[in-house]
This record gives structure tokens, C-alpha cells and sequence, in this order.
């Protein structure tokens, strides 16, 4: 784990650091309190498809989980997104994406096998970031470590929740659709709040209302409110703050 | 409307109160912090089939609202039920729900029938309390009014909600599966928060997502959790609390 770049605005450091796995540079962020050290909860955060780890609203979002729950949050590169995409591909992608809607019901077919397959590459990039962050001081290995993540960033979270351990509560969401995304769901255990938009126009409710119902929590939440995809409501994301408060704790400064 | 026994426990007034509705005397209760003068947000909350104005977690719920967000909370006895039962009425109507539950395929039939019409009548009764209350000096005509009930209570609610413009902001929950409820929500135009159990034995899960459905609201937010009809896990109570705050502020001591 290098660090590359360091920054301190507003009581919150913000540091870039590359991890290498299976030969590929995963390029990462991390916020913490400005001084942080000493075990804290750790909060990784997946951010969207065409989205990326800087992505403004995740990246407020992460510090403010480091100012005012004084949390370590962690946030990378999905594969082919952010500093590991090429324009090309993206806009293939994009293009790709735009043909698939057109038909109507909703994200599936060769976009979201797309998907899938870069949410299992993402597992094993999360897995080996987690090994390296948990290896500092200012997080240490025993402490309570959260998943943050909605529509792509859902799909590498529950299939990293679902095989690792160490992911004790996790706000998911705008997702649902892929046989392989609910068999994952039911092996997990842990309190999962899962966000779910009633109009959302990539992921039709019942696609979302079935994965939410596979999880096997026992402690899950579904949260519904009006609006397409990216019209999630402020006050969800309030609450997802409180969900992680109550599960992970406050971090010491 | 007449006050007929006050207590004061733990920083809370508790005052029993009659108001005389279309020749039928209505008790209630009433919980304000101790020493309340001026307006303040009103909650009305409307309990559940078989309970009462006194039903502990009501009760309790009542005392906190009052205590720690400084509301005055008024209940009231539904028609048929509390100190408005008699033995042989509540017995003959459990029976019936008891017949009809073995049916399987939840609430419905004769006793829904039985529940709407009580909530019909019950209406006019909230809306008279409702005028009675707004003439004291500690509640004041001008505050916020929110509604919070679940299942028998959300029935009540919803026909209120809809035919008086007073009530600013709901919980409701636990309930769906009839015509004249989803004609009401959708006048419904405050923000509202609807909760559901998923694994309703008395409200099959679709027809709670119906209800949700037809709510007119541009703010309205589904709450679903596991578990049968009396399982809401307590953090969804503590929510109800963080939504009114958001809609009806907190009251002045």
C-alpha cells in the first residue's frame, strides 16, 4: 500500500494510495480525522457504475463519515472505472448501456453480466485493500468495519459481505435482477438497510423487492421512497449515518 | 372537553380528558411535559385493534415524546375499545378475527369491514378532540399536527389524513387490503412514513405494498422489516421519532 498524495482541508486528511493485486494497480482514497490514531471503525464505500472513487457525493460523503464519526473511510477504483478506465471503453460501455435501456425493463442482459464480472474482480481488490488498511495504526485489524455501496457499488458489496467476514453491517441498495446477486444474499448475515427506489428506472421494484427479500439477515431493513434511480431522498442519507452509528459505533479521535 | 385526573410523573403531565362526540363520551389522555404553556407540535396517535389510550408501549411512547421532544400527545379510546368495551363485544369480535385469520390470507372480509367503519366514526372523534385540544393554551391552533398509528390505528389515520388538512406529517403501517383505504391515500399529500412487516401474518405483504402504493404523498417512505405483525424492531420507533422531529420540530419547554 503506497501513499501517494496527502491532504488536509476541514479536520479531515485525505490521502491516495495505490494497492497492487494480481498485477493490476487499484488506485484508493482514504479519509480519517486529522491526527487520527488508535483502532477506529473502518467504512468502505463502492461507488456507482460511470462513477468513481472521487466521485463528489461519495467523496463528501466520506468525509464526513471521518468528521463527525471519526470513522476511516475507504474508497477505490471499481475495475474500468475512474483512473482505471479508458475513454474508449467507456463510452462503449455507455453506449452499450443506452442500447439495453432502450428496450425497456430495466438494467440486465449483457450489461449487467458486465457488471457481475467486474463486481467479483472488485471483491478481491476490496479483500487485499482491506488487508493492507487494516495493517495501520489509525484502523487496526480488530475494529468494525461497514460497506457502503448502491447500484454497482451493491453488487461487489453483497458479494463481499457474503465472503468476508469482517464486513459487519452494510447499507445496500438499487440493485437486484441477477440470480447470482440473491444466492449471494442469502449467505449473508449481517444488519443490511437496503434503499430502494419505487420508480427506478434500471432496476424494476420486484427485481429489488426479491433481492432485499433473499438477504438472510435477520436484521434487514427496506427502504422505499418515490423517484428514479439517482433521486434518493437527503433524509436516507442521514439515516444510513445513523444505521452505521449504531452498528459500528462512534470512532475515538 | 373535560379534564378529569392529572399526574405528574418523571417530568411529564399525564391528564385523562372526556370530549363528547355525536352523544358518545370519548376518554382520552394526554401527555405534556410538566409545566407546558404556549403551542408546541401536537401527535395524535391512534392505537391498535384489541388495545387502548393506555396500551403500554403507547403509553410509554406518549411520556417520550412529551419528555424528549417536548410535544403535547393526545390518545384516545377507538370506538368499541378501552373504557368504550364491553366484554362481550371485544370477545364475539376476537372470535370472529380468530375465524377469519384461520382462513389464512390475512385482515379482511367481515371484520376489515367491522375495523373501517369503527374508523370512519372515528374521524369524526379525532376531529373533534382535535378542535378541543387546539384550544388550549399548551397545544395552540397554529402548530404542527402529525398523525402516528399502525395497522387498526393506520386505518383511522389515513381517513383523517385525508379529510383534514390539520395533520402535517404520519407514521403509519400494518395495514392495506381495502378499496376505501388506497381511495384515501391517494388524497393523501404530507409527508408520510409507512412501515411493514414482511412477514405480516395479518397483512399479506402485497397489500401492504399496495397501500404504500396509492399514498398521493411526494414524500413517502417504505420501512420494511422482517418478522410478523407485532415485530417492529425498536430502532424503527426510534426513527418515527427522528421523522417528526424533521417535520414537526421540536416544542419549546
Amino acid at each position: 500500500m503506497q501513499f501517494t498524495q496527502e491532504e488536509s482541508k476541514d479536520g479531515v486528511t485525505e490521502r491516495l494510495f495505490e494497492v497492487t493485486v494480481a498485477g493490476q494497480v487499484v488506485p484508493g482514497v482514504m479519509w480519517t480525522p486529522d491526527g487520527a490514531h488508535g483502532p477506529r471503525p473502518l467504512l468502505l464505500m463502492g461507488h456507482g457504475g460511470g462513477a468513481h472513487k472521487m466521485f463528489p457525493p461519495l467523496a463528501a460523503a466520506g468525509r464526513r463519515y471521518a468528521k463527525e464519526q471519526h470513522y476511516a473511510v475507504v474508497a477505490i477504483d471499481a475495475p474500468d472505472h475512474g483512473a482505471r478506465a479508458t475513454p474508449e471503453a467507456t463510452a462503449s460501455f455507455s453506449q452499450q448501456l443506452r442500447e439495453h435501456l432502450a428496450l425497456g425493463g430495466g438494467l440486465g442482459g449483457e450489461p449487467l453480466k458486465v457488471m457481475l464480472l467486474a463486481a467479483v474482480q472488485a471483491v478481491s481488490e476490496w479483500r487485499a485493500v482491506l488487508d493492507r488498511v487494516q495493517a495501520l495504526g489509525e484502523v487496526g485489524a480488530g475494529g468494525p468495519t461497514g460497506y457502503l455501496g448502491l447500484s454497482k457499488g451493491a453488487m461487489t458489496g453483497i458479494l463481499l459481505a457474503a465472503s468476508d467476514a469482517r464486513i459487519k453491517a452494510a447499507v445496500f441498495g438499487l440493485t437486484g435482477g441477477a440470480p447470482q446477486l440473491e444466492e449471494a444474499a442469502r449467505q449473508i448475515s449481517i444488519p443490511v438497510e437496503f434503499v430502494a427506489q419505487w420508480d427506478d428506472e434500471l432496476m424494476p421494484r420486484a427485481a429489488a423487492l426479491a433481492l432485499f427479500d433473499a438477504i438472510g439477515s435477520s436484521e434487514k431493513t427496506l427502504h422505499a421512497n418515490p423517484g428514479g434511480h439517482g433521486g434518493i431522498p437527503p433524509f436516507e442519507r442521514a439515516g444510513w449515518a445513523q444505521f452505521f452509528k449504531r452498528h459500528l459505533g462512534s470512532g475515538a479521535m
